[in-house]
């Protein structure tokens, strides 16, 4: 199987819905942070304080200036959709346009959008929903190079990081792709594998199918999720690392993190714990698998203390550190060149 | 959520449909090695040449006996289940006498048997597929004792030496219960968590599930899945290890394989290496965890090399190797209460 179409047509506008925290349009923030060329604007109801700096656009304007897809940027507090979201996102689809999201239910379980979409020709697609047909994975070495972003937990930036590193590497001229594994990422690669809604025993087949045998000196740079040290979630880190059978890995880390978040009684593992875990595990389907590099998360790092911070860091390691925000990822990329000459 | 009611009712009859192949009948030859007094007898159709020992019935006599359920217990060649077997199916379910089977497909879809069950108020029971609410993993720590049983690979007798070591603990006195992760096992325990079909996301949540808390003295006796080395499965088994937070485990092994079976390209792990690793990963939620000895399906070595092969894991391991059909699991026990003292 290939995950090579796109899911939804471009250019997108984003629906911000009413929020007021900035933390519930996470999705929608990132999608024009990333994909700007494709985002004709935001679409954002009456009272809604969250902006996202794009051009102000209704449902009406959106479909006058040509927007193919509809994606949802904003989660409802408390988990349920508002009728008046739902009623916004029945009118897209009656015109045509796709509605994208990636919700807890399906799309067509909201109150008439399914009659919408059908009466429009418009598709409704569930980012969190798995492709039918994923195999068991094989373990058979596939061609092209793969770089996966690990964490020593959840949340510590491997989706930003694997952007941000996909995007410089093409611009420096490599042959390479980031490769969504969570319903963002999908929303802004377009294409990708929901690989924590993935039945346990073809997860690492949905790895396999993610970054499929590529041309060489191709990189795939593989959004990475959880940690190999949590509890709750490990087995899918394991599945995604040992299916992606990464030649090169970038720990993700938060350095002002003491605990796995949400799990007080376990403590983050350290950075050197989470190398030496990557490499054993995944040295199952490649043996020559190795760091490349330290993301850190320095947003909340008193100014002054950055520094020392990223030093300290980088003689733990003895690998290029940087915040990929504030400092790109040319050091990283740097090593990766250097560790697998073209 | 608790996984407590028994899936389905008591006394039941094992169907073996019209098979002449005894692998296909593996899961109703095992039911009847393992529930002998729950089990009325078997249906076998014209031309079954597999015949478990039991008493044969059909579906008329099956339900004046006052069977509660009809437990699928051949594959069908192929995978489709034939027509002349869902007839059978059916006219249980017209009679209330409830469906139990592992199918790829819900029971639902074949052709008929829904209906039927809602006339005869029947259930129909697929033993393939979670129970809805399954929470994800929290790590904390349980009350009661666990063991687990792990493997060098799929298919090393896991199931069979958690129900015999279950089955000897009670006949030493001991407050034991065998939980099951498979759908044979299952069918065996009438209750368990098919955990190879819960969604990534949640599997370490399924084997907090399937061993809660208990009291002081009891032990969960775990069936295993898959192999920490098994490139398609280890995911699997890695969930499973984690959210039961086993005190003590158990390697099971076939000692006639060099490689995964089906992954020809894949070493089988070393009997330390799989205790090493086991180790490792499953201290994040059990830090004592422990092995407590070796079980060896030794039905396929040849006659006068089965000591000296026992004698040489003794040696290599230190710990009692036994292969359970033959020497029971006394060996094994004796470990755990030396290590576990009530």
């Amino acid at each position: 199987m290939s995950l090579s179409a796109k899911l939804f047509g471009t250019p997108f506008v984003v629906f911000m819905g009413d929020i007021s925290n900035p933390v519930y349009g996470k999705t929608g923030l990132g999608l024009v942070q990333w994909r700007p060329d494709d985002c004709l604007g935001q679409i954002r109801l009456a009272g809604c304080s969250v902006d996202a700096g794009v051009l102000d656009l209704d449902v009406a304007s959106a479909h006058a200036r040509g927007a193919r897809s509809l994606i949802v940027g904003s989660a409802a507090v408390g988990g349920r959709m508002p009728d008046h979201w739902v009623a916004s996102l029945c009118d897209a689809a009656r015109r045509g346009i796709d509605i994208v999201a990636g919700l807890h239910i399906p799309l067509s379980s909201l109150e008439g959008l399914a009659d919408a979409a059908q009466a429009g020709g418009a598709k409704l697609v569930d980012v969190r929903v798995p492709p039918a047909g994923i195999p068991v994975g094989t373990g058979r070495k596939r061609t092209g190079r793969r770089v996966l972003m690990v964490g020593t937990d959840c949340a510590t930036g491997k989706k930003y990081t694997a952007l941000a590193l996909a995007r410089d590497l093409k611009a420096a001229g490599v042959d390479a792709d980031f490769r969504a594994t969570g319903q963002t990422g999908i929303m802004i690669a377009g294409a990708g594998m929901p690989i924590d809604a993935v039945v346990a025993d073809f997860l690492t087949g949905a790895a396999e199918v993610l970054s499929p045998d590529h041309s060489e000196g191709h990189w795939d740079v593989i959004e990475g999720q959880g940690s190999l040290f949590h509890p709750g979630y490990l087995q899918v880190t394991v599945g995604l690392l040992v299916g992606s059978q990464p030649d090169a890995f970038v720990v993700c880390h938060d350095p002002l993190r003491s605990h796995i978040s949400g799990w007080p009684d376990y403590a983050l593992p350290s950075l050197s714990d989470v190398m030496a875990r990557t490499i054993e595990l995944g040295r199952l389907t490649n043996p020559a698998i190795r760091c490349v590099g330290i993301s850190l998360n320095t947003s909340k790092v008193p100014p002054g203390e950055r520094e020392a911070l990223i030093a300290k860091f980088t003689a733990e390691t003895g690998l290029p550190c940087v915040d990929p925000i504030r400092d790109g990822t040319q050091a990283i990329i740097d090593r990766l060149q250097a560790e697998f000459p073209a």
